[in-house]
C-alpha cells in the first residue's frame, strides 16, 4: 500500500494509500520520484474522465512527468546504481513487436503508458520501471528540468520528424507548453529562427523570452503573412501546428513554403477541413507526432549543454500533500501558467 | 499559321488555323509531333473552360502528352539531333529560381505549362520546346508509349515522394487513369503488391490485367479490411489516394500501416475534413504531388526495360482531322477507356 | 543429445551427436529444420577456423539460412502455430538494446547470431528460435526458397540502405551469390536495369539469365564506361561494390553518378586505398551494409508475389546424411555453382 | 582594363592592371566588391600553380570569398537594387543541366568557379555576377561577415548533408578555418556538442572560444575514447573529417556510433586506406562534401541571427594595396590565424 495522487472519477481527486503493484523484474529499476509536472492530459482525464477511447472506468494514479532517485535495481540491470538521478519515458512498449524491431516503439499498439487507464502514473512516492527506459540526469540538470524532459521529448519529436535543415525558419502555430517545446526543439535543432502565433499576448510573452522566437498576435497579425515577408515571399521552411484549430491548421497550409513541411502536432477534436489541393500546390510534405521514440537520451544532451533552457517554464511548485490544489491550479489554466510542478519529499 | 485544335471558350473546340510563336532560340528543338493523348485536364477546360483559378479567356490550343521528332536545332544544343524520335514535359520552368535551384522546378511559380491558360498546347502539327525538356525515346518505344510518359510521370512522382522501400504492399484509391499509372510505377518502383480500389468492375478490370496488381472493388468489399487481412493486421506500407473523394481519403488514413505514408494525389473538389488524429495515432508521413520534376529520364528508363508496359491503356486512336470526335469521346468517360490518343500525320 | 554438422576444428567435421540447449523460452518456437543452404561464412569457417575477431575454439555446429516446420511453441507466442512453415532470422539481438530501440537491431554489440563463434548453428534437426524472429512462408514458397530468404535478405538491405528511386540503372560488381541476390533485390526494388560485372564468365552467365540483368565481362569491358555509355555519360545512380576487390572499388567510384550512391557490401580483407578525391567530386553517399534488420517479411513478399525468383540460384542438392560432402563441394567453388543445400529428413 | 591581384605563375603575385569582361547580362549585376577573405585554394595555387587538374596555364586574378554593394543592374532582374549590399556564390553552373534540374548544381561538370583556373576571381574593384547566385546582406552582418559566407556554406554543406538529428553529438577532426566552420554550422545545426580535435593547440583555442565546442588536444588524448566517454560508450552521432590525414581518416572511423554518419570533407592528396569492414561493422552511412548548393540564404539566416558567430575567425585586415603582402602572411600559416581579410576602397 501506498499513498499516491487517484482520480477516482471524472472531477473526483484522492489523495489516498492504494495498492500498486510493483514487483522488481530482472531488468527493471526502483525509483523514488522526485518531481512530477502536471500535463493537460492529466488534467483532461480529470475534468472529463477520458481521452478519446481512453476511459477511466476504475481509479488510477495520475502523474507521466517524472525524475527521481533509483533505490533498487534489479539483477540484469546495467549501467544504472542506487542513487543515480533519473528521468523515464512512461510508455513501456512490447520491445519484440514489429513497431519496436522497426524502431518506431511508441506506435506499438500494445505500449502501456503510465496514467493512462488502465495503467496507473507516478503521483506517488516510488515505483518500478524497466531500466531500458530510464535515463540518468547529469548533475547540473535539476530534477525539475529532469521531469520536464518528457514534454520536451514531444518538441523532440517533432523537430526530429520535420527534418529540419539548418538554417530552416519555421512558424509554430499555439504557445501553450507542447507549442512552446516545440519552438524550443526547433531552434534547438537547427532553425534560424523561430515564429510562434497565439491568440493570447501572456502566452506569447513567455516564449518571446527566448531570442529567435518572434511572437506573432492572431488576429493582429496575419501569421502567413508574416512568414512571406521574413522569408522575401518563399514561407516557412517547416510549420508546426500546435494549436489544433480549424483556423491554425489553415494558416499552417497558407504559411509553409513551397516543397516545405507541416508537422501536426496539435490534436483536434474532430476531423477539420483540410485543403489538400493547397497543399498539393506546393507539393508539401506533411508529418504526424505521436509521442516520441528514442529521443531521451537527445533531450537531456540538449538540456545538459544549455542550449535549451527549460527553467523560465516553471510557474508553481507544489508539495505532494497539496496535489489536489495543484490540479486546481492547473485547470484554471492562466495564461501566465506553462507547467506546473509537484514535489515528493521523502525521509 | 498553323492548323490547330482550339479551345474557343468552354465547350467549343475548331480545327483552325491559329497564329503560334515559334521563334526557335540558341537552346531550343522544333518538334514535329506524332502523338498527342488526351488528358483529363484537357477535357475539363472543354466542358468547363477552366481549372481552379486557371480561366479560358482567349482562344488556347488543347493538349500536353506528346511525341515527335525532332525537325530543327538550336546553335546551342547538344545531346539532340534533327531526326531524334522524342517526348517532352510540358512544363517549363525559369531554371534560375529558387525553386529550381533546390531541384524543385515543379512548383516554381513561373512555370509556363502547355495548354494551361494562357499557355498554348501542342495539338498542332509542331512546335518549339527547350531542349532540356525533350527526352530521347529508345527506338523500341513507340511514340504511343513516348506520349505517354506525360502521365507516367505523375505516377512516378507519387511513387519517389513515398520513398517505397523494397518489398512495401500499397494501396491506391481509385483506378482511373492515374489511379493505374500510379499502380504501375509504385509496383516498378519496389512494391510487392498494389491493391487497387474503385467503385466501377471496369476500370479494376483495365488494372487486373497486371501481375501483382489486386483489385479491391468496393463497396462489395473494404479496402483497409482487405489490407489487413493481406498484412496480418499491420496494414498498407504506402496508400495512394487518387480518388480525391471523401470516402476514399477516410479509408486512406484507415488502411495505412502505423508508421507508413499516405500520397495524396487525387485532389478533391473543396477541402475535405481529415482526421488528423488518427493520421497521429499512427504517426503516418503525408506527402502531396504536383505534377513531376526529373522523372522524364527514369519513366522512358522502366518503360524501356519492359518492367513498365503502357500499351494495355491505349484504348483508341484519333486522327488529328477528327480531334473533336477525340475529345467527344473522351468526353463520354466510357469506364472501359483509360487513353485516347489523336496521331499527327507529316509529308 | 542430437545429430549436428559439428565443425570439431578448421578443416575437421563430424557428423555426429552432440549437447546442444534447447529450453522453449515462453516467447519461443521449436522448429524441425527442414532446408539449409550453405553459406560462404560456413565455408569461411571451415577452412580457416575464424572470420577476422570471431575464431572457433570449441566444437560449434555450422548452419543459419535455414527453413522448417514448428513442431511446439511457448505459452506467450502469438501468430505461429505448430504445423506453420517458416524461415528465422539467424541473429538474436538483445531487444531493449539501445541499437535496437532504435531499429537497427543488426548493429546490436550483444547479438547472437547461428554458427558464429561461440553460438552453434542449424545443421541439426531441430531448434529453439524466438517467435518473433520466425516468419511464416506462404504455401507456394517452397523450403528451398524461405531457406534462401537469409542471403537475399542481405540484397533488400543493400537495396534498403541505397534509398532506390523508381528508374535508377545500377551497377553491381562482383557475380558471387551476394552480388546476384543484391542484384535481384535492387532490380526488384525499383531498378530499371542492374549492369553486373565479373571476372568469370560462368557466374555472369547465371546473373544473365534474369531479364534487366546486364552481364559486364571484365577486364574486356570496362564496367564504368559501360555504364556511361548507358546513361549518356552520367553514370550509374547505385553502384553495389559485392567483390571486395582493390580493382572493384576503385571501379565504384569511377561508375557512379555526380551525387549518386555507393554501398559497400563486399569486405575486403585489408583496408584498401579509397580515392575520397574522387568521390567528394561527385558528391557521392555511400553506405555500409551489416547483414539485416527488418527485411523478413519484405523478402518473403517479393518472392512470393514472383518479383523475385531464387529458384534459379539453386545448384546443387545433398542429404543431411551427406553434409560433409557438400562443404567439399562448396570448397570447390565451381564457378556455376551459386547456392549448395542440405535437406533434413524427419520422420 | 582594372586593377587586380594577378597570379602571373606559381609563386609570382602582381596588382596591375588587366582586362576582364565584364559585360552586364540581363539577370546579371555589377558589385563593386568590399571584402574579400584569403582562402586555402587561393594560396595554394599561389604556392603550386594547381591544384589537382587546375593548373595555372594563364594569368588568373585570385580571390573567391567576397562581399559588396550592387553599382548596376540587369533589365531583367528583381530582387535586388543599385546599393544593395550582398555576398555572391562564385560557382556558376548552367542552370539547365541535368545536375541543375537535380537541385545539385555544385556537381554540374560545367561550373564556373572564381579562380579556378580558366576562370578569374574577384580581387579587383569590381565584377559582375548573375543576380540568381548574389544574395542581400541584412543590415546588421558586416561586410566581413557577408564575405565569409563562402567558407561557411562549406560547413553548412557538411551539416545539412550529415542530416544532423536534434541533440546529436558530433566530432570534427581537424581544426582549421574549414573544420572551425563545420564545428559552427554543425551546432547551430541541431548538434547538442560538438568536439574537435587537433596537434596545435593555437588552433584549439580559437575553436574552443565557442560554447559547446570542447577541444581534443592529439596525441595527448584519443578522440575515439574521448567520444565514447562522452557517450556511455555509444560514439559520436557524426563525424565530420576535416584534416585529410590518413590518422584522421582512421580516427573517424573508430569514433563514430552503430549507424552513424561520417562526412568525408577533407581531401587527401593521394587515396588512403579505409576500413571499410570497420565501417560495415557498425553500418554507417559516409557521406562527401563538394563545395555547396543552396545554403547561401540559410547561412545568412543563422549569421544574422546570432545563432552563428563568424567574427572572432577575423585574423588580420589588409588594403587592397597590400594585397601582395597579405597572401604572404597567409603563406606563413599561423596557428593562430584563421581568416585573413583584403579590403578594397570606393571612391
Amino acid at each position: 500500500m501506498a499513498k499516491a495522487l487517484v482520480l477516482e472519477e471524472a472531477r473526483r481527486l484522492s489523495l489516498r494509500d492504494i495498492d500498486l503493484a510493483d514487483d522488481l523484474g530482472a531488468e527493471d529499476v526502483r525509483i523514488d520520484f522526485d518531481t512530477v509536472w502536471i500535463c493537460g492530459s492529466d488534467v483532461h482525464y480529470y475534468t472529463h474522465g477520458k481521452i478519446g477511447p481512453f476511459v477511466v472506468n476504475a481509479p488510477m494514479v495520475l502523474g507521466h512527468e517524472a525524475s527521481g532517485v533509483v533505490s533498487e535495481i534489479g539483477p540484469e540491470v546495467t549501467g544504472l546504481a542506487v542513487g543515480a538521478r533519473v528521468c523515464m519515458e512512461p510508455g513501456i512498449p512490447n520491445t519484440r513487436s514489429k513497431a519496436s524491431k522497426l524502431g518506431v516503439y511508441n506506435v506499438d499498439p500494445s505500449v502501456r503508458f503510465w496514467a493512462t487507464p488502465p495503467v496507473h502514473g507516478c503521483l506517488t512516492p516510488s515505483g518500478v520501471h524497466p531500466a531500458a527506459f530510464t535515463f540518468k540526469l547529469p548533475d547540473h540538470v535539476s530534477f525539475a528540468e529532469g521531469a520536464m524532459v518528457e514534454p520536451f521529448a514531444i518538441g523532440m519529436q517533432a523537430a526530429a520528424r520535420a527534418r529540419i535543415k539548418p538554417g530552416d525558419v519555421a512558424l509554430v502555430t499555439g504557445a501553450g507548453p507542447i507549442g512552446i517545446m516545440v519552438a524550443l526543439a526547433a531552434l534547438a535543432g537547427g532553425c534560424a529562427k523561430v515564429y510562434i502565433a497565439d491568440l493570447v499576448e501572456d502566452k506569447l510573452a513567455v516564449a518571446a523570452r527566448y531570442d529567435n522566437i518572434e511572437p506573432i498576435l492572431i488576429p493582429r497579425d496575419d501569421a502567413a503573412s508574416v512568414l512571406r515577408d521574413a522569408t522575401e515571399g518563399w514561407g516557412a521552411d517547416v510549420v508546426f501546428e500546435c494549436a489544433g484549430a480549424a483556423a491554425s491548421i489553415r494558416t499552417a497550409l497558407e504559411a509553409v513554403a513551397p516543397a516545405g513541411c507541416v508537422v501536426w502536432v496539435g490534436m483536434p477534436v474532430d476531423p477539420v477541413p483540410v485543403d489538400i489541393v493547397l497543399a498539393q500546390s506546393k507539393e508539401i510534405r506533411m508529418e504526424t507526432v505521436f509521442r516520441y521514440a528514442n529521443m531521451y537520451d537527445r533531450a537531456i544532451a540538449l538540456i545538459a549543454s544549455g542550449k535549451v533552457d527549460l527553467k523560465p517554464l516553471i510557474s508553481e511548485t507544489f508539495a505532494f500533500a497539496d496535489s489536489i490544489a495543484a490540479f486546481d491550479r492547473a485547470v484554471e489554466a492562466r495564461p501566465t501558467d506553462v507547467k506546473i510542478q509537484i514535489k515528493l519529499e521523502h525521509a
